[in-house]
């Protein structure tokens, strides 16, 4: 394994892999090397861009917090995120269907009784949603858990307000016995994912918008059935098409009605993938 | 730009980047997201594995900082880093081969004199190294910059001794009149790569050891020639062909001779490409 050049390297290196005891572990380094080394190959990568490579990775490390996930905006906004959901939810036909989990998710957010109000004062237009919760064959999915997240009028999640100590827009509840739920929050508005950093760094040198098109997120899960993390995106919505995290299927997207008082209804309904 | 799925995503995100203005940019995005599309859609990446893969490399930028820099370690395991010399340092026959520049080289080191001790008080049998700078026409190289750094007895650079105030066995040389340079330091050893981080942990899974070769670093530079950044590795060591990062070449290693009192001698000649 000496005089290696660079026709033979790539070889020497998936062969160093070789040993690995787990063979699932093997099988990605594998690929990995693989990937990484003819991608460098291609473009005939030089020595500067690997350096600048190496300072975008470093600074994506570092920005990156408990609040703050660079590294899943970077695989987001390749397409990588949405290319693993859909390659790993590709449920049968009349299922909701899932898309990205985003990087604003929290665990054991505030728990809801039915009907209450989430937005625990976030800014925005009062909003009424409400649904269903079915199985493939339209039986009704009672005590399914909805976890719930969304943005505030200035397109901001809880998280990202500084020195806010409490969750906004952000809850869990419970469907009833019919597989119905229903909770108010705020009107869902575009944002822009963070752009002070190296992804908006990078989003910004190759012509492209940081926005994200209006949406409510959900996590639905219920003994019997897949999983399901999806959103709901706001009909009319002028980044529906670009959505920079390339999330958007039309089946997911609704009507936000507004009602005379100013407030708006979202009714929308969920269809899970019951469990093989 | 709605209802992607695994097999249209790929092309939509390269279309994302078609409006790249620079061209040098666009062909990197537009190879890297193929690469890693393809990756992903080979192994058929799980979401769980897409955490772990996210997991990792947060972890990596979190231990890099001044001192430690994780993602040259991970880049050198994968083999990256020497791929990327191979492809641009690709020499006439007769020039004095590229190896890894890594992650040890600090700008500025102390400026010494022909004849001086660089260790400066590293751990180690005293080691006079010498040579000659020739072009590849054998002309003399004169007032060539060498810039040299190497580990201690104990395997260690100066930076990594937490507390060390100054310079240890690293410095900046100019060659005579005749091209030649000699100086004193400690005898080169074999030692791991800073293996306490997720790159050791990946190293530990797949089954390898983090060790280097005992070698010395060179960069040399001169007007007129091709910038060499480069080791002489000692020969006999045990890692020689098995370099956790894939750095050695035959026509790299060399003896370093004991001599009666102990100390060690290596006579080494260097030989740049001129620049055309």
């Amino acid at each position: 394994m000496r005089n290696l050049n660079q026709d033979t390297i790539t070889e020497a290196v998936v062969n160093r892999f070789a040993h690995t005891p787990d063979a699932r572990l093997k099988e990605i380094m594998g690929s990995l090397v693989r990937h990484l080394h003819g991608f460098a190959r291609e473009v005939r990568l030089t020595e500067g861009e690997w350096a600048q490579g190496i300072d975008f990775l470093t600074q994506t490390g570092h920005i990156t917090d408990g609040k703050r996930q660079e590294f899943i905006l970077l695989s987001d906004t390749l397409g990588l995120s949405m290319l693993t959901v859909a390659m790993n939810h590709d449920k049968p036909e009349g299922c909701t269907e899932a898309t990205v989990f985003g990087p604003f998710h929290v665990e054991n957010a505030p728990q809801f009784a039915l009907g209450d109000d989430i937005s625990n004062g976030a800014k925005g237009a009062p909003c009424l949603v409400r649904g269903r919760v079915t199985g493939a064959g339209g039986e009704a999915v009672a005590g399914a858990t909805l976890d719930v997240w969304q943005s505030d009028d200035d397109g901001m999640y809880d998280v990202q307000h500084a020195g806010l100590g409490h969750a906004q827009n952000r809850g869990v509840l419970h469907t009833d016995a019919a597989g119905q739920f229903h909770f108010r929050s705020t009107l869902a508005t575009a944002y822009p994912i963070p752009h002070d950093g190296p992804v908006g760094r990078m989003l910004a040198a190759t012509n492209n918008h940081p926005w994200r098109p209006a949406h409510l997120h959900f996590r639905i899960a219920a003994p019997g059935y897949e999983t399901l993390v999806t959103h709901v995106f706001r009909a009319g919505d002028e980044y529906l098409d670009s959505d920079v995290v390339f999330g958007v299927r039309q089946s997911l997207v609704a009507d936000w009605v507004e009602r005379p008082d100013g407030s708006y209804l979202l009714a929308y309904d969920f269809v899970l993938n019951p469990c093989t």
